[in-house]
């Protein structure tokens, strides 16, 4: 049997490819991960293979002619093929608008352990690092979950962000994972004052192909070379 | 007559919203801009007032029932109804992914400015961001505009980045002006490897549409308070 999909991202982190892994293993749709299995080489070789648009970096995803980069632009393409989205096209640029506020988030948390460059290791930029990540723990965490708490407060949104159950649901619950793997303290403090993402993080969380996917190994864990990293001193 | 687009952007800067003019001029389209128009207040009470999925922040478009927010969703939606775009979906989908790398660029570009936090002054975090952007300067933007000459030099591309011309080509033209603004020398010193980029530029700026507005008072000059910013000491 052929996938109809292949994810390529770095085999070692979470990190970016993890959204688009959410929901292909949600939809519980075939895909193969390609650099985890053929190694970062055939990745890489695919990557700079492509004419026309390649990928700036990675994930990226291929399916029939497409080749597909940016990850948000991944799950903006996937989501209808695998009914994580409503048809309307109010839903889809809504549920589109909240991922890319999530991008902007990811670049966020990435300059906590990264202000200086992605080039210089952490433990180079180590001073600012302490800097940055005390006023966005401080300021930006409570803005981003509230503001999240504030649209699934809008209405009935028991289903989620967008009133039904929709990928930007399984984006939202990485974005609490990984925040809480990174800043346990500063996330166990702000808890109740975003009781409504805790619960759609619970939600999600229990829905048994995504359940059974955490469970899995091809859940790669949380760790230091990742977007989310637990550095003790950086968490508030 | 009652223009189709309202277009709601902090009213003293280029910043993010000016992607969204430049597609707006280019077409000829009918729009307000209307925190210029009716202030900041005005602005903040559309945007205070949306039920479900409010904007995370400006700029944000609205066009009948549809509010839309995120520059490069906003680009999403426009460019099919401008003719800013192919009709195939694999169009869609490159142009998109090379606005998403923009926007990835643009995130950085504000972070050599502010490397700690946006609620501080450049003032006080000056260290960090002359650490920041000399390495921006070096690695970045050779990294990024890099790239985006090779996607010129695939196949021939003399009529934009997707072969024909697209929004991107306006977008790419943005980001040429505001580097050029911001690091005048660094960006002189790499000229001679992005001529494809710097070629591209010329023909956006010969645009008909596009020249008037550039000369027009619509057009904000660049400033201390947008995202490109002429701070001697950071540019190389």
């Amino acid at each position: 049997v052929t996938s109809r999909y292949e994810l390529f991202y770095w085999p070692g982190i979470q990190g970016r490819g993890e959204f688009v892994r959410l929901a292909l293993e949600d939809a519980g749709a075939a895909y193969v991960d390609v650099a985890r299995v053929r190694g970062i080489a055939a990745m890489m070789r695919v990557m700079n293979g492509v004419g026309g648009v390649p990928p700036f970096a990675p994930p990226f995803l291929r399916t029939g002619r497409l080749l597909i980069a940016q990850r948000a632009n991944i799950l903006l393409y996937l989501a209808p093929h695998l009914d994580l989205i409503g048809k309307s096209e109010a839903a889809r640029l809504a549920a589109h608008q909240l991922e890319l506020t999530i991008t902007d988030l990811l670049a966020e948390v990435h300059d906590t352990h990264h202000p200086i460059a992605s080039s210089l290791y952490y433990e180079d930029q180590r001073r600012e690092a302490a800097r940055r990540a005390k006023l966005f723990v401080a300021e930006r965490i409570p803005k981003y979950l509230g503001y999240f708490e504030g649209v699934l407060g809008n209405a009935a949104r028991e289903g989620g962000l967008l009133g039904r159950f929709s990928y930007v649901d399984l984006s939202l619950f990485q974005v609490v994972r990984g925040l809480s793997y990174a800043f346990p303290t500063a996330m166990r403090r702000i808890a109740r004052k975003i009781s409504r993402v805790h619960a759609l993080h619970d939600r999600v969380q229990a829905r048994p192909r995504l359940r059974a996917y955490l469970a899995s190994d091809r859940r790669i864990p949380f760790n230091e070379d990742g977007i989310f990293r637990r550095y003790p001193e950086l968490d508030g």
